[in-house]
């Protein structure tokens, strides 16, 4: 029977497993690598809510793996997290991370897109040497290539200036950007880690649940407490993102709306007047858009939750496995 | 006894094991995927010399590996080449690579640097797919760690205006942000895919041969021929690149051609005016600091091979010993 570890206990043992991965800045030869190593410790050290570290662990717990096997594994999802972000928010011209400057504004864009690269690296390095199996490092191949792909998605419909996307188009992009990643490499990961070939079902429920988490994640942005949420409200605004609240606004609204929304966003964002932003954003807010968008978000969650139940209920240690869905269930209804 | 396949032919073998790799455009599921496939397939279709792929294969075959085995960790090599000189490219302000514009020229930054990310993650997946053991997954995880923190130096020493360089400091540098990768890691992954511990003069030979054919791509960054080098001429000028060459003419300029240079150097290349980059050009050029630099390239090359030759000469294949050497030579006499 295992033990499930206190919330608390697991996250500092996954963070602490994530800095001992990377170089100090005490024992760097020189001064411009001590500032590398404050580089590359910078977005892990900002904390953050190591969710799909320990989603990865509490699966594994619920298949029988040990904790210690699962431990450098989900480090190394969190350093998949912490390296994606900083080129992300090089990527969409993000001001804001956890409540402090992005890396590439505290430093420079050249210095911090190279800091991503080497946390990049240290994500592969901490799975060589924790000498995991060859299944678990395919699945991060795959993790990254889904949400490369993902992310080009998203980028090319912004740069495109496209509006012609409905619904489907938004949930296909999540799936790879953020949905894989965020629940169903977590979950299949735990598996793998305990040996066990994951049940197709992992993927069909985690994509559902994270499809919700990413949609929960977009109406934050717009309607999240400033205190909490951690980056700029309204940049998906300013940064012109393709959200399903989006889109069903201008699905919605009437022809003059939307032609005076479309021409907002297809301004770049240093060209998009401050008051204009603000127009928009309160009438997606007095749209419903945000309810509906909580709706498909509360409507995925339940179906992924009655997918994965039974599959992880059925498992030899029900602790971890009802883990699993609190946390997945959190993910979901989450307020920052 | 085995026989040394011929350069073309191994050359066309790793390109073809690299493109197989990538995803293609013509069975991509959305027309955003097919342009997301000919961003991954650019940097690698634009050919290249790929001396580090054939150089690793000659390594291996020399200690006793299949060549079957080797191409999959040769074509690695190859796409870290990519991924790092697409990233290169955004850090540097490149406008030219090979020819043509650079990635982020031709598409936009941001989509450029997910193509790099998605062809790192490529470059492991090669490398996972393949079986490939431990200890050439570690070796991946220390080039990529290396090349990182030589390119930290680099940019860090460039945006914080420093001229207190010293010819060791730029050893320094250049050893680990491009010799490495270039002839260490080759080197050693040969060995190590043959199931050979790397003898230490691997590392010791690769690092005075790779530093000296950095010295020479400096050197042909200013006075190769424009149709053969494939990048700008003089382009580390307008980026400020602290090269051996560049310090040795500061250091031996009069002192108001010296702060005349440094001036122009400390300048954003945006606001680099023309003719004070063309006359520091011709002020180098009459200098004779490629002369010295020229000097210093050779005898490393001569150290290096003088370490190297009783190493490789010993080992049970010598033809393909013979075309380490060989090929080596040419990396550091080339002119283009």
């Amino acid at each position: 029977m295992t033990v499930l570890p206190a919330p608390a206990e697991l996250r500092e043992a996954i963070q602490n497993h994530v800095l001992d991965a990377l170089p100090s800045p005490e024992r760097a030869p020189r001064a411009e690598l001590a500032e590398y190593a404050r580089l590359l410790r910078d977005y892990p050290q900002r904390g953050g809510k190591t969710l799909r570290g320990m989603l990865l662990c509490y699966s594994g717990l619920a298949y029988g793996a040990e904790l210690e096997r699962l431990l450098p594994v989900a480090a190394a999802l969190e350093l998949f997290q912490h390296w994606a972000l900083i080129h992300d928010d090089i990527e969409d011209g993000s001001d804001e991370r956890r409540g402090k400057p992005a890396l590439h504004k505290l430093y420079s864009l050249p210095l911090a897109l190279n800091a991503g690269d080497a946390l990049h690296a240290r994500m592969w390095g901490v799975l060589v040497e924790a000498r995991v199996s060859y299944a678990v490092l395919e699945e991060f191949t795959r993790l990254v290539d889904r949400t490369a792909e993902g992310q080009h998605l998203e980028m090319t419909w912004m740069e495109g200036q496209r509006f012609d996307l409905t619904p489907a188009d938004y949930l296909e992009m999540v799936g790879q950007k953020a949905a894989y990643y965020t629940a169903v490499a977590p979950l299949r990961l735990g598996a793998l880690v305990a040996g066990v070939e994951p049940p197709k079902v992992l993927e069909e429920a985690g994509m559902k649940l994270g499809i919700g988490f990413q949609i929960v994640d977009d109406r934050l942005n717009l309607s999240g407490d400033p205190a909490k949420y951690g980056k700029e409200i309204a940049g998906d605004l300013w940064e012109g993102k393709r959200t399903l609240i989006l889109l069903h606004f201008l699905q919605n609204a009437a022809p003059a709306e939307r032609s005076r929304a479309e021409a907002l966003l297809r301004k770049p964002r240093e060209h998009k007047p401050e008051s204009e932003v603000r127009w928009l954003h309160g009438r997606i807010l007095a749209s419903g858009a945000l309810d509906y968008a909580q709706q498909v978000a509360e409507q995925l969650l339940e179906q992924g939750m009655t997918t994965l139940r039974p599959a992880l209920m059925g498992l030899p240690n029900p602790a971890p496995a009802q883990g699993v869905l609190e946390l997945l269930q959190q993910l979901v209804r989450r307020e920052a």
